[in-house]
């Protein structure tokens, strides 16, 4: 078994990659450009407008973030899921990415091929409950911490999630502020980087879409000097906030599967200040890549030793660890093992 | 072929019949009961405190009414359909209850056996031109105004609505007042009801689940004399208040594709007053069970020729257009249908 012949089914809110953000959008786009690189047969099911060098099922014109009267967005999705499944025995397996929920799991048992998915969330306990009864839908975790809350499920394997390094530029020498970027929810914790760049005195920038929480909550802390806001931000800009910050501030608040923008910044060379949640600690290299923190007080007392970290070691080390290669084999090893076990089945 | 293998697939928000109201989980019960009574060897997929003389296969203990942990409820109810697919070479037929879309035609083209769905909504635009792209799985529309709708849908067969009019006493002779029953929303017409009975100098009752809608718009109308707003009925309070209405108002405002409480009304003699929109003239029988008025002024000076309708004649009426009977066997000649069809097909 050589050539693995791979329908990749992404979801259909927008293109692959995405016009603009999109993490799970442009996470289906590295892995299939990947593959592909690698020579496997790769069909991706996705919207039309979606560039990629793998073939193209389109089920859908556009993604419904595009167009209104798409709705309910389950059912599109579920029909694109199903064009997959329709043709499973041109494919050796089928992978599934769920940007909110497994619904492969109802495509498991009627699919000749088996079925794979990723899930980009951290489950809930009674989520969890169900799925277990679907041990023939085997999950690919993205972190540690995904795979121990995914308790009694069947997970084929853990895969830490990459990023395209190219596109993330390394900048040596950074200005002179620290940033936070991500979207603007208390799990976030844009209030506690707000803090932190007041306590040490540097100045801040929030970089995410304006929305009711910042309106309300956020807002009020922006002075337009030290706290800047500074909306949202398309690729290019991103990358030369990223390389421009002294450090990325992630104090974070709840339990987050992965952390892509930690990634991000350290491609860019930005060094990070993370609080020690979820799985953080599998995605930042404590003393190399950043620091984690156990709580705030901490973060602040520790920030200038974030601040030293050497810039071109922070870059090198995300790009051995994040970097889209080591992703692309993650996966492949693991549909290998998938597509083993059920011929062993069979 | 005489005997059909039915798998009849329920939504999984409550038990088959429901605890308290929910018009697809009675009418489920209602066509499960009669196909079981005709004869037919039917499994009820529903949730496991359900009571039905079919075998029934309880994907789940309990509905995602009784316990917000079972989230999000589309993954519940695509497992449950999923499950009889599974089955699906045991069965002549799966027919899909779709309480809000039809997540069925997704499975359509997996299943070997032939899927049939019946919507009880009103589709949109953009929904119908969705589901023509799957003409492979037929809808049964519950009235001619929704089969209109579905425009370049496959639709095996128009099946009016039914209900167990044996549940629906007969009171000859009422009290002194209209009724207004169901959801208060601007759709259903309850300002209109409120206004009618205003004007005619009659006690109105109203019966629904108390909302937003009614805190903020109805609630100010109610005095508590003229009108009255009683809450949320159970099956036996219904009953008594339809039977004790000298008529229904109907002064419905949106494009509705049926009106179950018309034929309910109607099996208990209360003869209805109802506005000329979506299914209303495929469910009364205008001059007989009630009057069909184009505008409000109309139905205003109209009541009292709705008032003198012979009750009697109302219930004999809707007992032989709505009873159960009815419908069971639109529904199997709908089934056979679809089935030969699909052995002419293979």
């Amino acid at each position: 078994m050589d050539v693995l012949r791979i329908a990749h089914v992404a979801p259909v809110a927008t293109t692959i990659p995405p016009p603009k953000s999109g993490s799970v959008e442009t996470m289906t786009s590295v892995l299939t450009e990947g593959l592909v690189a690698r020579g496997h047969d790769v069909t991706l099911f996705a919207t039309a407008g979606s560039r990629t060098r793998a073939r193209l099922h389109a089920t859908f014109e556009v993604g419904y973030w595009h167009d209104p009267t798409m709705w309910p967005w389950e059912l599109y999705e579920m029909l694109n899921l199903a064009a997959a499944v329709e043709r499973a025995r041109q494919f050796d397996l089928i992978h599934y990415e769920a940007a909110s929920f497994p619904m492969s799991l109802a495509f498991a048992r009627l699919s000749p091929t088996p079925i794979v998915q990723t899930l980009h969330h951290s489950p809930g306990e009674a989520e969890v409950r169900l799925w277990a009864r679907y041990r023939d839908a085997p999950f690919i975790a993205i972190s540690n911490e995904q795979a121990q809350l995914l308790h009694g499920v069947s997970v084929a394997a853990t895969v830490l999630l990459g990023i395209d390094t190219d596109a993330f530029t390394f900048q040596e020498a950074p200005d002179d502020y620290l940033l936070f970027l991500g979207r603007f929810t208390a799990g976030k914790g844009v209030l506690q980087a707000i803090e932190v760049a007041r306590r040490v005195g540097m100045k801040l920038i929030l970089v995410a879409a304006e929305d009711a929480y910042y309106r309300e909550t956020v807002a009020p802390h922006v002075d337009g000097t030290q706290i800047v806001y500074f909306g949202e931000a398309d690729h290019p800009t991103k990358v030369r906030l990223y390389g421009g910050a002294r450090a990325l501030l992630y104090p974070v608040q709840s339990r987050e599967p992965f952390g892509l923008v930690l990634a991000e910044a350290m491609a860019c060379g930005t060094p990070v200040a993370a609080l020690d949640r979820g799985a953080v600690r599998e995605v930042v290299d404590d003393g190399i890549t950043g620091r984690v923190f156990s709580d705030l007080e901490e973060m602040i007392d520790g920030l200038p030793r974030v601040l030293a970290l050497d810039r071109r070691r922070v870059r090198e080390t995300a790009v051995a660890r994040f970097g889209a290669a080591r992703m692309v084999d993650g996966y492949i090893g693991a549909y290998r093992q998938v597509v083993e076990a059920q011929r062993g089945r069979t």
